[in-house]
């Protein structure tokens, strides 16, 4: 699923610039690439279509939503409610497992907590913030200056328009907008499907297709305890789409790292993803070790497995862009270009001219310092990292705040860390309350480390103080009291005394790492910081280069993006451009229907056994279109030239993973729900025709 | 598709010695996995079981094939009989597209040219041939003996039978077999699908897995012009399979390359088989510059692009095979131990001891010669390929038989090759009456060798002569006449002094390349003797340390392979162990259904469209098995333990194509048509209740 979730990818360098392909660019409502799509396609959307599209459309917080219908109600993704539904049930009542329909609008179940905002107005106030810092000021100053002066626009603004306003710096900091959101608080369920059926396939499906997901919920906004009445909102398609339709996307893509240089890309390709994945594969053979001792076991590390399996399956695809020698080339060749631009004018040469060196310098200090970086840690225990975290933090605490590691300096940073070194013990894959495993994984963990950095390692000698792995892990696991919370939240009271005083075996270990790990830690901050400095450099100097013609990166702010419906080759042929009810039910009876044991991720519920020779089986369920997405744009509406919503986007595929470094128009997939098999199943499986014709004024 | 095929593939070595893993290895039916077959799955056929099972099955040439009625019904693939009933269709009656049903006897339609065989006794004749030698005879008396006792045994037991017999050598002549058969030569066609059924999906969905194809055809084998009665067929099982089923697999496949040595399959990992891709990429990026002009040059290379992507796919699908770290290390160990076992047998130590040397010597001088191979030659021009073959046979027939090259040595190899350059000219990928095209490719190849050789070297001086590759290519194309078979009969006929004399601008280039092309055929006729014979040696030694507990490598004889019905990891996720005929339904109106335009691989006939409602479309119609199979095992039986007929064998996924190199049970799969998709169209689609009837004997 496209969550904005930040893959566990810390070895990966961080901040290219490719050249603009085709359907390639997440762009902001005020820079539609208007000459693209009228070369292309021949469409020319009026201020009026371009206005519609982003009214009808909400930021939901790490998703996207869309109004479709004049009483409130918003369509988004099934795994962008999840979290609602699940605190919303209870043992008799499970909203995930059973779905939830609303059959008059007094059902409809109130969500706690949920914010939604749609974007209303957009106010670009580079000049004004600029005007505001006077010549001759110092470069604090000017700082002060620039937030003084954005934080009178916002209350001038709020005031004028009884809106919210957000500061959204695009470009690196070349444009300074202010998008002002109508704010929802009162947010009520009306339907969702089964999970099995919104999320089929579970996560082996997870990235894949074809694809057989239903992966829809449906929401009303109320105000003032009535439902909302939204100026604008989506006509449901009643047309469908085929294969070559022009689609637009309209959502909040996260972020992506297409900035990055060239030798970044190659670190990563080379280096970085490589020995992600290679962790990867020790992790699951580890897990899979683990599991080989009986059905209880295997039960235990299925879950996490799975989890690896994800991770690894994100960046295998990431990879695979990688090696594309013809898309490295081209990024090659885009970068080539802009240095060749840097270099030509005297005062972004100045500025930018060696930061491409330096950056490819940082990487050489990256991967010098790689090996180490993997195998100076926690060691694959959770507690051991608990311990690492708590004896951490008191050491940070005595220092003066300046000379602090950046999380440690103001005190939200340090709430959110007090908060998560005192929760549950869960851990890393959930071992804190299984001390068999941790024990496993601790101890090949340690023996992996004395392999790679050799047995007088000053983190070898540390950690293992003349003992073998298997010693020091059980002994540390055995003895410690770190998974009681009250121990732990002894501990983050009582300081730095407490911590220096306690004879708890990890904590005790976790001592004696800690100026090792520190030590490490400086290592990638020196890489992290001349990335940040020369990667902002580049950026800066590729927007006064070529300013709006290449959309900014995606920074979580509202966005469009453009595409037909389009097959890709994969498995060795060419994928379908639509999957459909039939798919669905072949992929069932294929695994062995409900009746199969062994895999149950390919399940459905009776319902929908029961009404399959009512449902058309040849409706498109979903559909793979080449629009440039990332995670964030989950729930996004999928538009027609008409403005009309013929689909939600839900993922992409593996291939698109590649998407954070560059868009490939080859490959690069994304996949949404059809309109029409969303109103198929309300009026056939769900009995609930009022909930059709409220969509389509029918 | 699997058809007994070779792979264009000369750059790759010929000729491991896999560690047997589980569902490994084509068994004869002299030697079944009894041990393993007990343990694993608590079988064990009695000698009845195998007798049937081997006695129901008939090799089709190629092909495999099964009685299935006491009236002599034969089920095998669509592809197996393709070519016959593409040679029955006239212009009125398209066997082909609109497929064939005998609704009785005497409308079943007589193939020609057709002979069928079933396996009816075999004879272990080592020791009577080994007898035959006596002491003291040179190595050719003794050769002439063993050939003169084999012709002996074979007289002899023709006449006792009235069988045919077959001398088969198992084991790199470690065994010596007399192979009776029951010969048939009356075949009658009975039923078959149409092709848009049959092989659903094209090219693009060969290889691929999941797969939708009903590729079945059935024929009737008549005796003296009434149906043939076998004492034994296959009894249809009316029961069907589900996930974990053992399956079993009686066919002919044709060879495999599993005794290659472990420098063999690192040479084809790391440069033959790359190399090959990097050629079928620049043939494909060739033919798309030709395509890319208009709609009418994209249609002409359409089915040639086709042809490079799924040679391209099958080398791929081996490429992963070899890149498997963890097959590869198995392979290296396997090599390790029978290298020590030959080490400590002072016998086979003399013989053999060096031979993984030699080859290993032999690979490096292929290395060396690689791109010399690559680019001295015909230069993707078909009309230079044929001129360089017609003044080699000019000049090859003048020396003495002793001194030609091996294939120009026999009346029989000189008549093929006479044939050959005598036909149409179609020429590689049907470029020969493309002169537009083949200018491109010539001219494409030759800029490409002078860019890779440099222009000093012989090959380039020879041809290009000071000219442009352009103006050579032109001058070529334009002037030749080697177009116009009568030109090139009478070269052939003319022989060395027509060919000398020849003025056309192909030969003459062709006088000009002889020598540097004989030279680059020396090299690699060195590399091949040392290869055979030292492949040779280790194999026998392999007989000789392990003698029949490892199967003998495939000889396109009769085998029994065996494995379960089983998922395996693609495309992201895990596969689905059947297909059904929602999924048929689902790829069609995924892809468009029969308005789809621009791909037409997945229409469907419209009786297939009407008939929908009628079938049930969670029958199985394809599954995957982890069956140890390979081409030349098309339409094999697959059966149950009860030895009923459960599917027909149709294809491999392209994972399987490393089956190639090595069995990996994790991903080599097979895939077969379910026996029951094949009786629900006999009956619902094609109207045949009289044929289901006559299977399933109700």
């Amino acid at each position: 699923m496209r969550h904005l979730s930040v893959l566990a990818l810390a070895l990966v360098s961080t901040l290219a610039l490719p050249a603009l392909r085709a359907e390639e660019g997440m762009w902001t409502f005020d820079n539609l690439p208007l000459k693209q799509l009228k070369e292309k396609y021949a469409f020319e959307p009026g201020q009026a279509w371009i206005d519609h599209v982003r009214l009808s459309t909400l930021t939901l917080g790490g998703c996207t939503g869309s109004f479709v219908s004049a009483d409130g109600l918003v369509v988004t993704n099934h795994h962008c409610t999840r979290g609602s539904l699940s605190r919303l049930s209870t043992k008799d009542r499970d909203l995930v497992k059973d779905g939830f329909v609303a059959m008059s609008r007094d059902q409809e179940l109130k969500l706690p907590g949920l914010t939604y905002r749609t974007l209303m107005a957009m106010e670009n106030v580079t000049g004004r913030v600029a005007k505001a810092v006077k010549p001759g000021l110092t470069e604090k100053q000017a700082g002060e200056a620039r937030a003084k002066e954005l934080d009178a626009i916002k209350a001038e603004l709020e005031k004028q328009t009884g809106l919210t306003y957000d500061v959204v710096n695009l470009y690196q900091g070349g444009e300074t907008w202010m998008y002002g959101f109508k704010v929802f608080k009162d947010i009520r369920l009306v339907a969702a499907p089964e999970i099995a059926v919104a999320a089929f396939g579970g996560d082996y499906d997870n990235f894949t297709y074809p694809r057989h997901d239903l992966d829809f919920s449906m929401v009303r906004v109320y105000e003032n305890d009535k439902p909302y009445h939204p100026a604008h909102h989506l006509t449901w398609s009643t047309e469908g789409l085929k294969a070559g339709d022009l689609t637009f996307v309209v959502g909040h893509p996260g972020r992506t790292s297409r900035l990055q240089t060239f030798a970044q890309m190659k670190y990563d390709r080379d280096f970085g993803i490589p020995t992600y994945l290679k962790n990867a594969d020790r992790t699951r053979a580890l897990l899979e070790e683990y599991g080989k001792q009986d059905a209880e076991h295997a039960r235990q590390v299925q879950t996490m497995i799975l989890g690896v399996n994800n991770g690894a399956k994100a960046n295998e695809g990431s990879l695979a862009g990688l090696k594309d020698a013809e898309a490295m080339k081209r990024i090659e060749a885009t970068e080539k270009a802009l240095k060749a631009a840097v270099a030509k004018d005297p005062k972004l040469a100045a500025t930018t001219g060696k930061s491409w060196a330096r950056v490819e310098q940082a990487m050489q200090l990256q991967k010098a310092n790689l090996k180490e970086s993997l195998y100076v840690g926690a060691a694959r225990s959770a507690t051991l990292g608990q311990a690492l975290g708590l004896v951490r933090l008191a050491a940070q605490q005595e220092l003066p705040v300046e000379k602090r590691l950046t999380e440690y300096r103001s005190e939200a940073g340090l709430k959110v860390l007090k908060t998560r070194l005192s929760g549950p013990a869960m851990g890393m894959m959930g071992q804190g309350a299984n001390p068999e495993l941790e024990t496993l994984l601790f101890t090949r963990s340690l023996e992996d480390a004395r392999r790679e950095l050799g047995p007088q390692h000053p983190y070898i000698v540390a950690v293992l103080g003349g003992k073998t792995p298997a010693e020091v892990a059980k002994a540390a696991v055995e003895g410690t009291k770190l998974n009681d919370q009250a121990v732990r939240k002894d501990l983050i009271d009582g300081g730095q005394k407490a911590v220096a005083g306690s004879a708890d075996p990890m904590i005790v270990l976790a001592r004696k790492l800690e100026p090792i790990l520190l030590a490490q830690r400086k290592k990638q901050d020196d890489v992290k910081a001349i990335l940040e400095e020369h990667g902002a450099r580049i950026a800066k100097a590729r927007f006064a280069v070529y300013g709006k013609t290449l959309p900014p990166d995606a920074t979580g702010t509202l966005r469009i993006t453009y595409g037909a419906v389009a097959t890709y080759p994969a498995n060795g042929t060419l994928q379908q451009p639509f999957t459909t009810w039939a798919g669905l039910y072949d992929r069932h009876f294929g695994w062995g229907g409900n009746e199969a044991k062994d895999y149950t991720d390919w399940h459905l519920p009776q319902r929908w056994l029961d009404r399959m020779g009512k449902l058309d089986l040849k409706t498109h369920l979903n559909f793979s279109h080449a629009v440039d997405t990332t995670g964030g744009n989950s729930g996004s509406p999928v538009v027609n030239r008409k403005g009309e919503l013929v689909g939600l986007l839900f993922d992409g595929n593996i291939e698109g993973n590649a998407g954070r470094y560059f868009y490939d128009e080859k490959v690069n997939r994304s996949v949404s729900v059809d309109a029409q098999a969303i109103l198929e199943a309300l009026v056939k499986v769900y009995d609930a025709p009022h909930l059709a014709a409220e969509l389509t004024g029918k």
